[in-house]
């Protein structure tokens, strides 16, 4: 395992550390804890927005706090949901008296604690509401997860029920905007390498020199297939076909698309997908109305893409072009 | 080779028809020529700012093109130095009247062949003006370089500069205030792992499963030692005292950090990295006024990392400041 860490054990709370004092005027730590929070959480007459997850997908979930994204993000150690008391702990921290969001990757472990935290926060008097994110298109079922992953459209997720949120909207308006997100939201991946959580020092799977995998998750769950490394225009075509397949598009139709790094994929591979993939859309008659290319949903050192589309409405498009100011989604 | 490509003797060419495609309102490409320029070049009573080199080094240099940054990158194919009458092109296509300024990292391809496009574009009667960064602290001459490498520091050069520029000032200024950016900025980076150029098929050079080489070029050049791999700590502390040592710092100096990642090192590894680096500096009564922590300056899929320090006065902290919408820095 070759990686620039101090304790194996240690990666998450050291992570923390060296993102607050990159970003002091942004976000703070709460004490105690694996959460970061915007600097001046919780905002007065704001619903408050939380997220979170496993580590090892930076910059997910706390490159997204910021005014305009998220108020806080719970990370739990590498690859494994935070804890049901750090959740509601974030919760409480940001509840401003006009309810806290929930925006939730479907992982069984991820809805199991987000909704315990939820039911103790309810216990308080605190109002909760939360979205499932179930974007990849992959597989149904998987190992950790019951019905489809949530990978990359995640973060269109956070970007528009947090502009949603700063907007002053209640906690039903945010819902309702986020689940129109997710309604519309689908994407999928693949990879050519695994990668190694820090504590366990060795790949969680092998891929031979010449295999890549289609339809793998981000911790590394099996996808579809497994097969010979196909150009980047084949791969670029399999995955936009199989998201295309999954969502009702008409022609004239604006989306959003996100070319993903899973890790160690250069940017240079990640354009050079990104082209096929507007030519298909161009040739579906179907209009890119903004496009992300780099690394937003990654798994360590994994190297691999997801391609990502998000259906877009009037509201929606006016959301995405709000103001961000969170480190990794500057707007 | 594991990659995301069609053709390998391409992917330069390809990748620029993604990065534009990416980007539509912010650049565009000359046609017929690997330069990427603001959508709006030239722009009148500006002087134009271009940068560029070898390609694999992404986001630089075509993610600094956008108001406030750059006007024009020039690419030349993977780690080779873009041709003169490429250059030429870039500077014939940006000039307004008010001069162009190249940004040269110190390699000695680069340095010749934007030099000679420099002669050429005069005998035409542009005036052109330029600046060779050469922040790498870690060794004198190199493989392809005399002096020291340019590396990441160039980053800040073109921010800084780019400002300047934007602001309306001469050429002579712009150059004034990219020269003092040079004199304070200074880098050192280390690396776990080679990367492989895609042409070539193989890694340029190895390097062993528990060890690491510290003072490494961009490219893979030869560094000051190869070594058992140390801890984050332990690695931070070699970089930032060797960066610390060439420039000369008074207790309450302000300073830009910028830690690195050089293509597969995960954000989370670098964060770890950015704790220590702090620490050092505020051991040293040096004060950190704004950090950057991810993917500025990368050697394709290359594990490791860099540390930039850039002493700030008054103005360089105005121009760090500064409105950016080039894609990779906004601001």
């Amino acid at each position: 395992m070759k990686k620039i860490i101090n304790d194996p054990n240690h990666v998450v709370q050291d992570m923390i550390k060296g993102m607050v004092m990159a970003n002091p005027k942004t976000v703070k730590q709460l004490e105690d804890t694996l959460i970061i929070a915007r600097s001046e959480a919780p905002i007065a007459n704001k619903v408050g927005l939380v997220s979170g997850g496993g580590s090892g997908h930076e910059p997910a979930h706390a490159g997204y706090v910021g005014k305009g994204m998220l108020d806080a993000a719970v990370a739990g150690e590498v690859f494994t949901s935070p804890t049901p008391d750090q959740v509601l702990e974030a919760i409480k921290a940001l509840d401003s008296g006009k309810g806290v969001f929930l925006v939730i990757k479907n992982y069984t472990g991820d809805v199991l604690n987000f909704e315990m935290a939820q039911e103790l926060a309810e216990a308080e008097g605190i109002k909760v509401e939360k979205v499932v994110v179930n974007d990849d298109v992959a597989v149904e079922d998987s190992s950790f997860t019951t019905g489809r992953r949530g990978i990359a459209g995640t973060v269109f997720v956070h970007k528009i029920a947090g502009a949603k949120a700063e907007s002053g909207a209640s906690l039903e308006e945010v819902k309702a905007v986020a689940d129109r997100v997710v309604k519309n939201v689908r994407s999928m991946g693949m990879a050519l390498t695994p990668c190694t959580v820090p504590a366990a020092g060795r790949p969680s799977f092998q891929l031979d020199e010449n295999e890549m995998e289609i339809g793998i998750g981000i911790h590394g769950e099996p996808g579809i297939e497994r097969k010979s490394i196909a150009t980047a225009d084949e791969i670029a075509t399999e995955l936009t076909n199989k998201v295309l397949e999954d969502i009702e598009f008409s022609i004239g139709d604006d989306v959003a698309v996100m070319v993903n790094g899973l890790g160690s994929t250069p940017e240079m591979e990640l354009y050079i997908l990104n082209s096929k993939v507007h030519e298909i859309l161009n040739e579906k008659g179907i209009n890119v109305y903004k496009t992300f290319v780099g690394e937003y949903m990654t798994s360590l050192e994994m190297a691999g893409c997801s391609v990502t589309l998000l259906k877009l409405d009037e509201e929606l498009k006016v959301l995405l072009d709000a103001e961000s100011l969170a480190p990794a989604f500057l707007n």
